[in-house]
This record gives structure tokens, sequence and C-alpha cells, in this order.
């Protein structure tokens, strides 16, 4: 039943940040993309103009080279993967791919945001493809929910934060109540700004990808041009406490409106309310919320740039172009989720505690109960106990570090046996940031 | 150039609450996924149980069928769509479906917990595919990040809320400090819970959602005593109290993890830190964090239920079916994204605005800028002014309601000038909860 693997041959322009995390993704032995698509990917080629720089991924050197026809002119080569950035040259590298006739991805927004509608038309007129989640919020699948997921809506608008580094910056400025400068010097320094941040904090990096998401969600022609832009390098500090103190927190906005009359497109600092969830996203973070007539409210979040997110997205489109035509996707879903993973039991799952004991409010019950904790080997983290009559019974909270799900039980068998404690310990689970 | 438009006749197994919102949709005459993709999609019939029952949508007569069979043996439907729920019964619709030569869009959590792998196996063995987008977390395109977006991921956990009623019950009891008892009945009341609210409470409705969730993210096959589950029923208020204390929100999570020796899944009431995303989502609202080793954190967030936010899932797998093997991707994306929307000007936007006015602490100053913004009709909802040495400048933060931006420019230019006022005033935007 099981067919012969597909094999593709991928040409990479542009071996970079991104370029070297593409790279990496592809020579995975292990790669996860193969075990639940069944198509094997080959990169035959990187292209590069500077190919003495050292890199951080090691690559078979006899891959590299310096001329991109050694791309074009390869017929194993399907798919080619444009990541020089920049404008003019990279439009020449797009279209000669495309003539060329191997499909595109691209991470490149301010070449979509300027040239996207003559590469879509161009794409088609030679029968290929050219794909680009990669160029708005990195390693979010935005873009696939824009065109696929959220299909059958009606796009009445969107807002987001898609500007990494504004947002870092602008959280420094809230959270460390810190002038614009020194915010931007010190994300200079973490190397989450650019030497020269103008695109970023003038709010035009924002205005690519807002052009790009607008084209997808209201189907529509966007020049810059159209777009509104203010940015965040004239934001005082005053402003965000006072905003604070009547519950805003300020971020870089990228919004797209449809309007009666027309559609809106503008990049500016707003206000948010403190409990919004896109107020919530901080440093490098971005977001978007996408407003569809029939889902209401939908929201994606994640790590809009840096080296392996981006490189996600692009693996997304290669590995969408290399399943093509006759890609039979029950065959690949059937054998990736047929494998049977060993189960971990929740009595070997560690977690953080919070466990309620109501106890008599005697000397020596605090000894007790944290004795049995001692002898299971759970260090706590935090008590709390309210001042109450003698004698009578007090609810006790305890906060524990990580701790075992198996031991944690054990003590509470133990507990609930002390007599100082009239009842079964309540017991529930605290997350970490992470799973 | 333009080709044929595509026509695919569709059969709908289930005329109930997304069952209308998905005949809504489509007869839409303005259909956004047809504008989008170039697909024409016809519902050719409706099979039903009960063809009395009073529907809030409306369909012509002729469709509506008690009979499977009319679906089954007409060549014009290539795609079935089975919203009657329940095991038994659905798993018979869809093996006949996939067994007749359709492909198969199913909403179906409970048959796909139970039977996901071996339904993924027959079809394939028939050559057909089954989509599930709708089976987790309603409108949010979740499935589609997980087996598209993040295809080339190794997921290493997921956590998320997949059921808005215990979500909205949980709100009610951090929100308005109610007991679980009065919480669930308001939440009958509201429409959020079921007469029966069994399977939400007790969790196993999200241990479903897990149970798929799992299979497409880990590569197992996962049954539901795989996964440990614990309700939300014995939750009492005053841990939550307690917690509230401590900074910690409580929320029923659904949790996946990879572990060396195999993964672990559970369902169960848990403290979130209050400035998490996931802690922020309230009411009938879902949300479920990704860990891709690629990606690091991705959040998907939306609503989970509903007539709309569900069909619109339901359709997204409609068209990707329609799409199908020889659509041309460039060419409906090149039409939609090629027409030429008229764009609203900056001027015309409306928005709350935050302003600063620096002026002297005279008396009669905010006469002189409220009455400025009361003529050109902005009117105001909170103003802020701390005490100061008189005839010193002092900043004073007004906050408008909704403003239109060309007014405010207008206010801001002519308070600029009065002799009161020592420097252009500051102005920012505040965004409303919704675009």
């Amino acid at each position: 039943m099981k067919n012969k693997p597909k094999k593709i041959g991928v040409g990479l322009v542009g071996f970079g940040t991104v370029g070297q995390g593409v790279a990496a993704l592809l020579s995975d032995a292990e790669s996860p993309a193969t075990a639940k698509t069944g198509v094997h990917l080959r990169l035959l080629r990187i292209c590069d103009v500077d190919l003495e720089r050292p890199r951080e991924v090691a690559v078979d050197s006899a891959l590299l080279t310096s001329r991109l026809e050694d791309i074009l002119e390869d017929e194993d080569i399907s798919i080619g993967i444009e990541l020089i950035g920049g404008v003019d040259g990279a439009l020449a590298v797009v279209e000669k791919l495309l003539r060329a006739g191997k499909d595109v991805v691209t991470a490149n927004k301010a070449l979509l945001a300027s040239h996207g509608a003559e590469l879509l038309k161009l794409a088609e007129s030679v029968g290929k493809q050219i794909r680009f989640e990669a160029s708005c919020a990195g390693g979010i699948p935005l873009i696939g929910a824009l065109e696929e997921g959220l299909v059958a809506n009606r796009i009445d608008g969107l807002k987001g934060i898609v500007n990494g580094t504004c947002n870092y910056i602008l959280t420094s400025m809230t959270e460390k109540q810190e002038s614009f400068s020194r915010a931007l010097s010190e994300a200079q320094e973490a190397g989450y700004a650019e030497a020269d941040p103008t695109l970023d904090i003038n709010g035009m990096d924002s205005a690519h990808k807002l052009a790009i998401l607008a084209m997808l969600a209201f189907g529509t022609q966007v020049s810059l041009d159209n777009i509104y832009v203010e940015g965040i390098d004239r934001i005082e500090q005053t402003d965000l406490a006072f905003a604070a103190e009547l519950g805003y927190v300020m971020k870089l906005l990228a919004i797209g409106e449809v309007h009666p009359e027309g559609i809106s497109l503008r990049v500016h600092p707003t206000f948010l309310p403190r409990g919004s969830l896109l107020a919530q996203v901080g440093g490098v973070y971005n977001a978007v919320s996408v407003y569809g007539h029939a889902t209401g409210e939908t929201l994606y979040y994640g790590m809009g740039a840096g080296r392996m997110p981006t490189a996600s997205a692009v693996m997304a489109d290669v590995i969408a172009l290399a399943r093509g035509p006759d890609s039979c996707r029950c065959r690949s879903l059937s054998e990736w989720t047929g494998r049977k993973l060993p189960i971990v039991s929740i009595e070997d799952i560690e977690s953080r505690y919070y466990i309620r004991v109501t106890a008599l409010d005697e000397p020596g019950v605090m000894a007790k109960v944290s004795g049995v904790l001692g002898s299971k080997q759970i260090s706590l983290s935090a008590i709390l106990q309210h001042e109450s009559e003698p004698a009578k019974p007090v609810p006790v909270i305890i906060m524990t570090h990580l701790a075992r799900e198996g031991s944690v039980r054990e003590a509470l068998a133990e507990i609930s046996e002390l007599d100082v404690v009239s009842e079964h310990p309540v017991c529930i689970r605290v997350a970490e940031e992470s799973v």
C-alpha cells in the first residue's frame, strides 16, 4: 500500500540567518516534516554572493555556489527559496526562478509589499506558485490561516503587533520605566534591534507586513502609499505612565479595516486596555487578531522573527509545494498518526502544586504537614495562612516547587491522616509558563 | 487565461445547529470562499432524520431528504459532511460516505477521539480524504496549523482551553465570586451549557479534543484511556479566592507533553499565573499553545464552539477538498488580490484618543481646551490632572469617546494655539476591544 516516497530538490538563494535555519531543517536526518508527510526534501544547491563568511550551520561545501545559474539550470531543483532580502536584487532572483520553472518560497516582506501582485501574476502566467508564509509574523502560520483556515470568512478587519523590535522596546519602556533611547540601546545590545533600526522603529516594517496581510485578507492591491504610518520613535515615557494609571498599555499596531466606502490601513502607536490579549503580548513576540464574519475574532501569537521560527514558516511553504497535486494526505496522516508512542502515567508528571490543608490552628501543625512534604522530597515555594481564632480549623495554603505527582499524592494521603487535619486536602496543579 | 470555474457538489448529513450554519455559508451568493478560490460549491442534498422541526436557516425544500442513499448514490456529490454527532450512527455514516467514494468532512470529536485512526486508514484504502478542522476549537484553524503551518516542527507539547462551557463557568466563578453550581446555572440560562452538561464539566469533551490534537501533533494513536481526566465539578470558590491572592487564575487545561520515555496526556483544573496569555482567555473562548522545536510557542485563540465559527471550520475543509489536486493557487490568489478596493483616509477613521495637553494651571484652562474639543463634536470620557504648583505648566490627560481623526487633528491645532498651552499636545489612539 505504501507508495514510493516523493523526492523533491530544493535550491536556496541567500545563506544568512534564516537561510542557515532552513538548511538546518532540510538537513535534519529525523525531519518531522518527512515523518508527517512522506516527502523527502533534498537541498541540492545554496547560492550566496559571499561564501567566505563563517556560518554557524555546517553544510557540504559542494552545495555552495555563487552562480544563480547553478540553481536555475538544475532540472532536479523544483523549488527555489529566496532569502537574500532587499527589493531589487530579490525581485530579479524571484523572476528568474519562476521563469526557470521553479516554484518559489520567499520570506521577503519588502519585496512582496511592493511587488506582490505582479509576482502572483507572473507565477500564474508561468504555471508556478509563489508562497510567502515567512514574510509576516515569522513562525506564526498566519498566512495559512488567512488563505485556508479562514477561507469561508469575509474578513472585516485585522489588527496586530507585527514588529518584535518595537514591541520589545515598548515593553521595556512600560515595565522598566525607561526612555525610548535607553530602551532602544538595550534592544540593540540584546540583539533585538539592528544597528540601523530605522525601518523597524519608524513603522515601515509593520507597514510592509500590513500590505501583505491586507492583500490576502481583503482581496485587494495595496500600495505602501495607501498606509498611514507613525512609528514609536517619538514616544515619551510620561505618556506610558499616565496611560498605565488609566489602565492602558501601548503597542505599535498594524490595523486594516473594511468600511462601507473602502478599506483603511494604518500603523501607529495605540493604547490598549490592559486586560486585552494584545496588551499581554510582551517582548519580541507578535500577535494578530483577525475578525471574520463567521468566526468572529481569532488571534495568532508567536515569535515574529528569528532564525528558526522564520525557517519553520519557510519550510511549511516548501512542504506544501512538495506535497503537490498528487499528494495523498490520508496515507501520510494515517502513517504519522498510526504510530504508538508509550504513555507516561499522571503519577510520573512533574508540576507545581497548590495544596489547601484544613487544619487545627495549633502549635506544631505546620511542622507536621511540612514534615510529610519534606519526607517526599516536595519543597515549598509559598505558604499562606490568615489569622484565625485559636483551636478552630483554618485553611493553610501551600504552593510547591516542581514535584512528582505520585509523591504529592502519597503526601496528601499521609497529611489527611494527621489528627490535626480535618479534611482531605484540596490539590490543584499550577502551570509553568511553558508546557 | 481564466479557467472555467470548478463546480463541486456537496451533501450534508445532519441539519442541526452547525448544519444550518454550513448551509447558510454554502448558500451565500457572495461567498468569500468562491471569490478567494474560484471554487463554486453546490449544496445538492441535506439529509436529516427529522425534517419537520422548524429551522432558522431557510433552504430549498427539494434539497431535504431523510434517506442517506440520496447522498451516497448521487454522483454529482463528491464531498459529504457529517454533522449528526454521537459515535455509532456517525461512524456508520462516515464509513458509508467514504465507501461511496466521497471525501468526508466532520466536526465530530467524539467519533474521531474513538475511531480517528481507523477512519484515516479507511480513507486511505479507498483513496479518499477525511478532514476534521471543526472537531477541535471550533473556528480556530488549529488542525491546519498542526498539519501544515507547523509541519516542520517536532511538537514538544501543547496545552490549552478547549471547552468553552468550562471556561465560561470558571470565568464567572473568578470574576463574580460565584459557587460552581450558581455559575453552571447561569451558563445554562445563557445557552453556554447544555441541559445535561456532564461531558463538558467532567472534562471528557476536552479529553476528546486532546486525543485528536495529540494524534496529529505527536504522531501517535491515542485511546481515551490514555488520558488522565479531572473535571471542574468539584472546584470550590474558596480555592479560586486564595489563588487570586497569590496571583493565579484557574483554567481547565488539556495538556499533552513529550517526555523522553513517552507522552503524557491529561485534562485537569490548573492554576496559571495571572499575567500569562491563557489566563486572560475569558468566557466561552478557547485558546491553545503549541510548542514547536523551531517555532517555540505559538498560540491560537478564538470561539471554540457555536454555529458560525464551527461552520467556518467545516467550510475550510470543504474548500480544501474542492480545490483538489489540480487547483491553481496562484490564479485564484492573483485574481482575489488583484482587485482594487478604495482606500479610506486616516482623517476619516474613528477612534478613541488619549490627548496630553501641557497647560498653565490657571482658571479657565480646562474650559478653553474642552471648548475647542466640544466645538469639533469630540466628547470626553475621562480627564486626569494631578495637583501642582500654581501658574506652572502641568500635563492634563484627556481621554475621548469615539471621534473622527480629522476633527481631532483640527482640535489639536487649535489647542496648540491657545495662549495657556505651552506645547503641541501629544495624541495617541486608543483601541477598542474589536478592530
